[in-house]
């Protein structure tokens, strides 16, 4: 059935149902001109669209991932700030030919990642368009610490760390359309597809972060590796120094970049859509942020230190030093 | 100049400049992951999209007035809800090919809104689209009263106001789509455009009734007047009568209803984008409610009254009782 059969009202009756959470912070939620929700601590905000054909396409992400990722990458902004995310607005535009089951299962992958990420969505809008599809999140959540974690704290000397693997997004992107599933064991492909369709946001870590004593920059990976780094270079006004055996990929993404005959640190340096939270810790208090993140179960990784130079991001690979460029998306070149 | 040709970096430090303004409520505004701002009270949020080819049309409303009207409607549901409003996000998706002038302009349209509105926009997501323009707005404010002004309130017996006039925009809409221009005196065809262009959020009447004992319920009227009243009487279960002859128009309105051989009265009814606030009072706070208004130049006009019966909406025209259909527009029927 299109969206145009059951109208635009129907259609929100639907979606309200899917997407309403039972939430003690939510004093007015979906159905009213605005929602009205309450804060303790400075409030986070951010917000992220994704469009079909520009940040996903329909045939290698379902429904339900599209959903899912674009709470996570909102939420994954908030999360980073060093703040607890809460709440989110959804804004979707979709043509009128548009299936009823493909928007529910849309906003069942929404709301799975809010019961994951602990985010209700309070309200939204949704609007026809001639377009590809387009959903953007709007995600706020509540401060943590004393002081948010920022981009531009870090200090020569700092090292730099990294949670989780990178790549494995991006690297399922490229097998779907450079290759075929079957030159690749399908456990390895299942692995990297899950990184791509249902990307964990930090939000633990975030909180844990907030409250640790020596985090003095953090930034997400939206983009790439490489470009989260120069964001942190440039916000900051120092160089970085990373090590390339240092960098964590997953066993089945230099299985696939093996057999596709791609170089598997790409991947992570410029893939993106990975959403782990990079991010520089005072020498001294390296050991410490291991060890509460051991603790904690979270898997992170120092890959370099922070030099005192203009800002430029560079990598010992193989006894070299090389530069690396920004990377990342441009939308409009 | 194309955006394609100063590339996505280049658009968004562009912008940055056009839209940053100095606001002591930001601790951190447009350039990390997510901004930070403080709240002292619950925070009230909403998102609102505009569509080229829905929402408006290009050829009838420029680049300025579409980038005005857009944080107008966002921050005029703040407003209605007792609350001022304080900060923004703004998602825009556009073509490639779009001119970086025409961005500029959108831009510059919104920065005069949030200095008349007093709104800070502390950051947002520009994407690149295949279909037509399209921006979001979300916008968040602080709640003024001990409780937000809802639809749900209005009880038997209640007054029903309205600010300002009505349909102008509408009148406006219709006079370029089906009429030449040169029908109408210069000075009624500005005065329409205006109502159009550049529609006045009632933020001083939010605040206003946020303090005030009595108001039982609001609506900001986004859609024309017949569907905000259904609105209302869904969400209180009440039923609503209004008379005819007490909805003010604009004489401009009047003018060009005559010379169009339209109803005056459809464009005030089932037009929209008025964004002005209708409410309903305790019938003995009315006059309380009309002399503070007076008191601060805001035009409050009493419309009709709350009736104990099953939720519709009638008004009394020309002695004869009739029932108003809800109108408004259905994005997919």
């Amino acid at each position: 059935m299109f969206v145009s059969e059951i109208g635009e009202f129907g259609l929100i009756e639907r979606l309200k149902a899917i997407i309403e959470r039972s939430d003690e912070t939510v004093n007015v939620g979906i159905g009213d001109d605005a929602a009205v929700v309450t804060y303790n601590r400075p409030v986070v905000m951010t917000t992220d669209a994704m469009v079909q054909g520009v940040h996903f396409r329909e045939d290698l992400i379902d429904a339900f991932s599209t959903g899912y990722k674009a709470i996570a990458a909102s939420v994954s902004d908030i999360a980073c700030m060093g703040a607890r995310p809460m709440h989110a607005l959804v804004t979707l535009a979709i043509a009128k030919d548009t299936l009823v089951e493909f928007v529910v299962s849309l906003y069942e992958g929404m709301r799975q990642a809010c019961d994951d990420f602990g985010v209700t969505v309070v309200g939204g809008d949704v609007v026809s368009t001639t377009g590809p599809l387009l959903v953007s999140v709007t995600a706020t959540g509540e401060l943590l610490g004393e002081k948010p974690l920022l981009r531009s704290g870090a200090k020569p000397g700092d090292l730099v760390f990294v949670t989780g693997d990178l790549g494995g997004s991006a690297a399922y992107l490229h097998l779907m359309e450079h290759q075929s599933t079957a030159i690749l064991a399908p456990e390895d492909v299942a692995v990297l597809q899950e990184r791509h369709q249902r990307p964990l946001a930090q939000v633990r870590m975030g909180e844990l972060l907030a409250h640790f004593e020596g985090c003095t920059s953090t930034n997400d990976i939206s983009d790439g590796l490489a470009s989260e780094l120069h964001e942190i270079a440039s916000a900051s006004d120092v160089s970085i120094l990373i090590e390339a055996y240092r960098i964590k990929t997953l066993p089945a993404l230099r299985h696939y970049a093996r057999l596709a005959h791609v170089d598997a640190l790409s991947f992570a340096l410029y893939g993106g859509e990975d959403y782990q939270i990079v991010g520089t810790v005072r020498p001294n208090r390296s050991g410490a942020l291991l060890a509460m993140c051991e603790l904690q179960g979270i898997q992170v990784t120092l890959i370099g230190r922070i030099e005192d130079a203009s800002p430029c991001v560079e990598m010992m690979r193989d006894g070299r030093r090389i530069e690396l460029k920004k990377g990342g998306y441009d939308h409009f070149s």
